[in-house]
């Protein structure tokens, strides 16, 4: 079964292979349309963050002209790592489809299946990671997110 | 005890707030020196991508020329959320310093604790999330990460 969405982002990783760029390309769709297209910028940007899902999440931002998401379809093709999952479910898209998996991926060095395998463990137990919480001494009304309150307020 | 690269994630944080932005800010540090800052521009830029740490880890990847952040330490103001720590760690970074916990931020509705914990589940034990693998069906020589790896071989 083909599905001209999942082509589509099978297509922009295929020209972004052409471009010297990483084999990854992702659409997001809303109301049957694509409002937005990306690829892999990785290694043209020096970005770490910029996977294509993610960068269509930020297009697709803007094309909206809102932060949320709810409604659009996210079609990849790979199978998204945890920060385009995290990206996705935050931004609050629901629907996701991907053409190659982390197992496809896996013999080219391609499978982020470890770092969710990792991500996926409780933060004490993660391996070769400090995270440390360094509590603000501060005044109760100098409290960042009651600040926030009140200037949102 | 107090720590200026904290301190200074914080002071961003409280400048954002100044501007009508959310409540965070983070600092990206390398030998020393901090490298990148950022504050979450997720309203000002219609960005659901724009949180502090992803931002800083962008603008530190092209401060520094180059996507792997090795060696670099980051400092938020808040606890990262799953998006921001699976960036980190693909990045490279190991060392993560954070301010206000996500128990903290939980009474201003501010926490991500919710949304990693559904992350940590396996992707078929997830709720409200459809991840549909729909393999697609082309010859041996046309699988994308084989045109990549001869490409870039």
């Amino acid at each position: 079964m083909t599905n001209r969405f999942l082509d589509e982002a099978i297509a922009l990783a295929r020209e972004n292979i052409r471009q010297g760029g990483r084999p990854f390309g992702a659409v997001v769709v809303k109301d049957g349309e694509i409002v937005a297209r990306a690829v892999n910028r990785l290694l043209a940007d020096n970005d770490p963050t910029a996977h294509a899902e993610l960068l269509a999440l930020r297009a697709a931002g803007k094309a909206l002209g809102s932060p949320r998401l709810e409604g659009c379809s996210v079609y990849a093709s790979g199978q998204p790592c945890p920060m385009c999952l995290a990206a996705m479910r935050m931004s609050g898209i629901r629907d996701i489809t991907f053409a190659y998996s982390n197992a496809q991926a896996e013999p080219f060095g391609l499978s982020t299946a470890a770092i969710a395998a990792e991500l996926m463990k409780p933060l004490d137990q993660q391996s070769g990671l400090s995270i440390k919480h360094s509590p603000p001494e501060v005044a109760e009304e100098d409290h960042l997110y009651r600040l926030w309150q009140k200037q949102s307020g």
